[in-house]
């Protein structure tokens, strides 16, 4: 059989990850990363009111850019051998787009205007639109957010857009409809010149606008409007159907498939967000939850009709449809920060040494520098060296991971961390070990929510950064869960899962599950539970937990 | 008239200071700080049990070194003109005795055993015997604990005591008496040689010892050897009377006479501990508090008997006829970690300095040295630097000052800190600010629990080296108490205040409060209260309850 290749596009928060494989074995043929231009530099983004804005143009040169690459790593002749193509991205991360389907920002006109770009989903400026929508909601006839976790986020659809629509009155007289990220880039590959005619994400919409079928669609224009006038005509002008990520969305049109150097035979799957692919990528099946474990972590499952039946999973992030496996109930939920607490205590133990070295007089300005790096390049290693050592009787110290709120179970973005157990002789490594311990403990939280409303878990499948790179917070997660959990031999996996919808959408299987059977990467290690370690962290985890419902009733509220 | 001086001699938990001052006016003459030899190099001491011994050869030796320096540096005559020497000394800081009122490190057979010397008050391996003898109080029907804020600490005389006669055999069988450093100084200088002869002291055997004229003195025999039969026979070695500092204990013996320079017309004064002569070296009069700032608090009041009359002020430290001042109740209190807590932070942010510095090689080991040294010395002056900038309305870290316990109110070892409200963009001068504020709320709720007994606070007069050091401290003590605070004019209160004793003993004044008024050394600086911080800080410290509370119920118990 002549081969036949796929390629999976990865757009992360910083850069593109563009991964050509083969659509019969899965087998690797290249890989290429390159990061947006203009984000890399800061622009149009504050981190002081947490505005975070990507320039579409960034995702359309890093896409030639990256695809060219890869191609050029590839054996002579991969091109005319590629059939299918996908998109993962992040999300929610939604633009404004006139009638034609165009950002906003691709006319000159808005060409520099913030407003008028991807809102990146860990944009937070719309956090009081969030919170009127969640009131909303609860006075409404419908609960618009019941299949989003009840709770709705300012990282998201509804509330980004109508946060700009208030803030730009520029942006508000342009903008024609809402696209995400996820369903542009198909949208603009297919050649779509007209906003009703982009294929809508099924992952994106149910997870993050409030679309369900139970209610036609996205909420009433009604309910749109009590929101706030400025959103009138949106709906009618937006869609009522969505679509799995397997079904394509069309062929590459000329004037990409020459860009891109591919035939315009190319099948261009429909998109979805990162963390969904990426579950795919890592091999999800029923009772296995997928996490990919990096700043913060996206927790996904899937569930067959007959476990979940019409039942609502309360507290987590969302339930959806068809968002991972077409033909199962997708299930996500995370914590708000897992890495970033990590990187939070290095930023802390950093201070001196930015602020002292980088003034001292006792060495020159280059040795300066490069002393500086080298000590902060070697703060994680070493502490989670020494905190390895800590006996876990020893261990006073008592975090909880919500230094940037919570996500699930019942997302809380009010709330704000805590280290207790501390005494004169706590060290830093032992504060360090507590991080960990919160971040597993936050992730216990999340599998008891999901065990006590009726989802099975059996072992965890670990994706992302921190899976790959730290035996010690995965040995921790393991004792904590009690469970096994393995890691994939691949760092690729959303980019995998982007290639396994490819070749599912041009045909190459019936069905995603077979290109997970077929293209999957395998398991590169397995954490087993330390039973000592289970049985302690089980009584600490009951602190853990008691130190989380005072601070959520007494303080921060 | 002819000059008249009088010697103060401190015995801190490092050094001794000796300060030479004219007693009809209190003008400085001559000082000199001598290091315990033994004790600097660590002898003696296990720091991951909490033992410190102190040898009683350090004491004397340095007792001679210094005086001999501090009359050097004085206009020759001085020695002639001394009238009147006292002493001062850490405590509970007691040691076995032989019959003669010999400590047992003194004599050859005991000259290497730490269980033979001096138990430093900040020895924490009595605490076992401490909790027994919480709970016998709780059972008896006298509550010997009463006035000593009732419950006995690990760091006091009787605890102590028990904790060596259980784990040495030797020393058991040789020990005869038990006598406090602020005892054995004046007996050894007026040549006792039996230790029934030893003056007691009232500051000491009041506070620490559970001491009372109301059973006639310390607990019975029956209560002791109910505690534990080991300790049966002691209290008839002991004593039933104690004395105030301001009662002569007798003249110098020829032999110490000789050492010191000194003539044998030289009254020495009674000894009490270091913070009680500190209070009155500053001033104290009824409705101000005295702190001692320094790693840990010691608070002094004194209150006239028509204000306390026979009640009893629950949960702080204790409470002794003339401790501080003859003729009014003194009353103590503290926090068990201030400046600790400061260092504590210190040390977390150093880690990565000295584990990493310390090993690279960018820079050659003295520049390593040289640097680590520079940057640590840093850490608390830029800390501070940035703290202060922290508008209050941004701070959302709140701490607990527990990481060494509670002292007052309410005595808790168990307890340990906290620190809450962190998000990832915490700062490690937010972190310190919080820690700072931390130790202030300590302080208020130690002052809100004198109010709340009747005893009136109107001000407070801050010594020890945080006082002196640290103006960013006592305006955020001045702005959470909503009082003001002054700051002594000299560093050398409790000297001060041990020469004003000496002055009174030697019939100088008729009662120290005249030595007060004679020969105080006034104030260096105020700090007033700024009333927006007072407001601010009013809701913030409810805050510091409530998760106090939390703490001390559901976690630490």
């Amino acid at each position: 059989m002549e081969d036949k290749f796929v390629i999976g596009f990865d757009y992360g928060s910083d850069s593109v990850r563009t991964l050509i494989v083969n659509a019969l074995t899965g087998e690797r043929v290249a890989t290429s990363v390159k990061y947006y231009p203009r984000w890399e530099q800061g622009l149009y983004c504050n981190p002081k009111i947490n505005q975070y804005r990507q320039h579409p143009m960034d995702y359309l040169e890093v896409l030639e850019t990256s695809l060219r690459e890869a191609l050029s790593k590839s054996p002579v002749g991969t091109a005319e051998k590629v059939i299918g193509i996908a998109f993962d991205t992040t999300g929610s991360t939604p633009t404004f787009t006139d009638e034609t389907g165009t950002p906003l920002a691709l006319l000159p006109e808005f060409f520099e205007n913030p407003n008028a770009m991807f809102i990146l989903w860990k944009d937070h400026t719309a956090i009081k639109e969030a919170a009127e929508i969640n009131e909303l909601c609860k006075k409404w006839d419908i609960n618009y957010t019941a299949y989003e976790g009840s709770v709705y986020s300012s990282e998201w659809f509804w509330a980004k857009a109508l946060h700009v629509l208030r803030e730009d009155e520029k942006v508000r007289k342009a903008a024609y409809s809402i696209v995400e990220h996820c369903e542009w880039l198909p949208a603009i590959l297919t050649g779509v010149t007209s906003s009703k005619d982009i294929v809508r994400s099924r992952c994106a919409e149910g997870h993050k606008a409030m679309w369900h079928p139970q209610w036609g669609g996205l909420p009433s224009e009604e309910f749109l409007t009590t929101l706030d006038p400025l959103l009138a005509g949106f709906r009618k002008r937006l869609f009522t159907e969505t679509k799995t990520a397997d079904i394509p969305v069309g062929t590459l049109c000329p004037e990409w498939a020459t860009r891109l150097g591919l035939s315009t035979n190319v099948i261009v799957a429909g998109g979805a967000y990162d963390c969904h692919m990426g579950a795919v990528g890592a091999g999800v099946t029923p009772h296995t939850l997928v996490r990919v474990i990096g700043t913060s972590t996206c927790d996904v499952m899937v569930s067959p009709y007959e476990e979940i039946g019409h039942r609502l999973i309360r507290g987590i992030c969302g339930q959806v449809d068809g968002s991972v496996i077409p033909g199962m109930i997708g299930l996500e939920a995370g914590q708000s920060a897992f890495g970033d607490i990590y990187a939070w205590f290095k930023r802390i133990l950093e201070f001196p040494i930015k602020n002292i070295i980088g003034k001292t007089e006792l060495i020159d300005f280059n040795t300066r520098a490069v002393l500086i790096k080298e000590v902060c390049d070697n703060i994680i290693p070493i502490l989670t060296k020494e905190a390895e050592k800590i006996p876990l009787s020893e261990s006073t110290v008592i975090a909880t991971d919500w230094m940037n709120g919570r996500r699930t179970p019942d997302a809380n973005q009010l709330l704000q961390g805590t280290i207790t157990g501390l005494t004169l002789g706590t060290t830093a490594p032992q504060i360090f070990r507590a991080l960990v311990e919160a971040t597993a403990f936050g992730t216990k939280a999340i599998v008891e929510r999901f065990v006590s409303e009726g989802i099975r878990i059996d072992n965890v499948i670990g994706i992302g950064g921190i899976a790959h790179k730290s035996p010690f917070v995965l040995q921790t997660l393991s004792d904590i869960l009690n469970m096994p959990i393995k890691v994939c031999n691949t760092t690729q996996t959303r980019a995998l899962g982007a290639a396994m919808f490819a070749a599912t959408a041009a045909g190459v299987y019936n069905k995603v599950e077979d290109a997970i059977d077929a293209m999957n990467s395998g398991f590169a290690v397995e954490y087993t539970p330390n039973p000592e370690n289970v049985k302690a962290y089980a009584d600490i985890y009951e602190k853990y937990i008691k130190v989380g419902q005072f601070t959520e009733k007494e303080l921060f509220n």
